[in-house]
């Protein structure tokens, strides 16, 4: 007999990181949730599958698998195969040197957060925000310095005085096109001085930017700012023009950046799946019209839903929304104008009649937003019908508060 | 102007986990070098490309791409598709709720080291080692344990001495069958008594498995010890079976260690592919023997490149090496026999020769082992008359030192 066999077993110690992560809480995030067949969910930016080049996605498969030694089922490097590097920096106008293939684009933010964000250290957020950029942040165990957005993003002033003022955050997150959930966008001069207080600062931008080919109104404003400065990770992904379920993306890095990013991946998962990358590779360069002929279809289709979707709020419930009409992306925001409506019931009434949505109460990450009076609809992936009946319930579960 | 433009531009500073990441050195990592496409490469478990099923996979992809609402391009759950988590599932001996989907068998491996490693703790870990776990663990800055390895594996005698000592492991690395690099099997009494320790003392075992369905010799060891176990990470991919491409493998979870895992899992990239997961549970249950069948034809073109290789070295060397012939996987683990033999100079020479293996000097995770009179060939991807080729040229740079 061992001397060990006296001992009562030893409990087993949880690293702190890890046991101060947040359970998972209000935004129905679609990597934790059961979908709810029987209800018209408007839950998250889920791209229709109609816009999704599938068949084509299915040659493609078919003919990186027949090609001689079958390199897509094999190892590839960290940084992603050369063929989808080279499409991606044609795209963003940078040299291929600075593309890191990503699963997607969240998956980029978590390597951002975690090579750029000390334990503990601060870290300033879009408020509102894309709720799980929370959860990513307790990667770092960050704390949280709130910057309000407004109609046209983030308010890159206010953030000069917050830094004016003495705070130092490592790191700053916002999306600059269709701004999560408040859906403006960031102008040309606002991303100049916000790279430009990045430099002297010393942080690190995330722009998160999956929306941005999306742009279904006006002009699009210039990512060149994001690309060319040595203090911003511009983050995107295929996952709302190709489809999620890739798990797709990309960062453009600085190169300066790119070594510590480098040298966490290599540690976590090496590699993105060769063969998507590969079968994405082929779509693109296969056909090269092919990526704008399915945006500028995906474009029209998300515009009309959108349309559709604002008209029949209107008339199923007039005057109870103020919508500012979107240019892009896949979410409306519309605000509540009686403030005697209670917005929390109102969610719940929509979940009895049938509706799930964002409520606008789970978006902020500090004081003083409206959020709380709004409601987040996403749009995307339900046809016309669909839409026109989800604000036939919407209407009714309003006037559940309201009469009428 | 502003009152920030007359400070200098503050310098960007970096995480004291992400500084100490160490530089790349010595293993040559497929994910970290370009192919030397002049030379016989012997240097990773890289299967052939002849005994995946890449026509079954192609074929696999055109059908789950034809699905109506495409849902291979959709968000899917964190865990992983039902339909790939009950195969595995059904493969392990074990509940569908334990197994978690991952981007290959490193992947899980990281997963595990930052869930359960308290950053600056203690890890033990093979004496000879996988070198990248050494680079995984520093993802928890954690101290390195060895524990000696012999010919049957892991020496689990030892490591209950060290425990009893008064070392305290928060994770202990091992590969069980046919370890890398020195291919022996932990036998079942001592898989049984390392669970055992495990539990007694609060440590996570690491059973990293990649190349448990590569048996091509003698009876292969229960890992029913490793999956009914609280405390034991059961780690295994299709990296070896279906390709490394896929990028796509999975944990065998306890009930206990499931939420920590998932709460990192969903903060970093969300999910593995859902094409690439939908593909391979249309792959493995369309065609329920296409798995076995698979590993059938593998298995003997290894066994017959195993021994091939092994007497190519002999007749081309003879009796310059010591060679166990192994049970499975896709390595062999040569002992220098003449003392007089620089193993260094002999990996220069066969460079020179146009031959790059790894060296055995880059295997220890401490002293007391005789991995530096060792050489490791990596044997899978090279058809009968390269090894043969190969073995000439060893032969030849052996003979550089040797003379004769």
């Amino acid at each position: 007999m061992t001397n060990d066999q006296t001992l009562v077993d030893r409990p087993r110690t949880r690293p702190a990181l890890v046991e101060a992560l947040s359970e998972p809480k209000g935004f129905g995030d679609q990597t934790l949730r059961d979908r709810r067949p029987d209800a018209i969910e408007l839950l998250g930016g889920i791209p229709d599958p109609a816009v999704l080049p599938a068949e084509e996605i299915a040659a493609a498969t078919v003919r990186v698998l027949s090609e001689p030694g079958v390199p897509a089922l094999q190892y590839s490097r960290t940084p992603g195969i050369p063929a989808l590097r080279e499409w991606i920096a044609a795209r963003e106008g940078v040299p291929s040197s600075r593309v890191l293939v990503t699963n997607g684009g969240f998956h980029g933010l978590s390597l951002g957060i975690q090579a750029f964000v000390e334990r503990g250290a601060l870290i300033a957020v879009d408020n509102p925000v894309f709720p799980l950029l929370l959860r990513g942040a307790e990667l770092a165990d960050a704390r949280i310095l709130p910057v309000p957005v407004g109609r046209h993003g983030l308010d890159v002033e206010h953030l000069g005085d917050l830094l004016r003022a003495g705070e130092r955050p490592a790191a700053l997150y916002t999306v600059p096109d269709f701004h999560n959930p408040s859906q403006g966008t960031l102008p040309l001069d606002a991303r100049v001085e916000l790279v430009r207080l990045a430099e002297r600062y010393g942080f690190v931008v995330l722009a998160d930017n999956p929306y941005r080919e999306l742009r279904f109104r006006g002009e699009p404003v210039s990512a060149e700012p994001f690309n060319t400065s040595s203090h911003v990770l511009h983050v995107n992904t295929f996952t709302k023009t190709l489809g999620p379920g890739l798990r797709l993306g990309w960062l453009v890095l600085p190169e300066e950046l790119a070594p510590d990013v480098l040298a966490l991946r290599t540690r976590q998962d090496s590699h993105s799946s060769t063969l998507v990358q590969a079968v994405v590779a082929e779509l693109l360069t296969s056909d090269p019209g092919l990526f704008d002929t399915t945006l500028d279809r995906a474009r029209a289709l998300y515009r009309s839903r959108s349309d559709v979707f604002a008209a029949a709020l209107e008339q199923e419930a007039p005057g109870a929304f103020e919508i500012d009409a979107p240019e892009g992306g896949l979410f409306l925001w519309p605000r509540l104008r009686d403030d005697a409506v209670d917005a929390d019931r109102l969610a719940t009434d929509a979940s009895a009649e049938g509706i799930e949505y964002q409520r606008g109460s789970f978006f902020p990450s500090g004081p003083g937003t409206d959020a709380g009076r709004r409601l987040r609809f996403a749009f995307g992936d339900k046809d016309e019908d669909v839409l026109r009946e989800a604000a036939v319930r919407i209407g009714r579960a309003l006037r559940r508060q309201t009469g009428g």
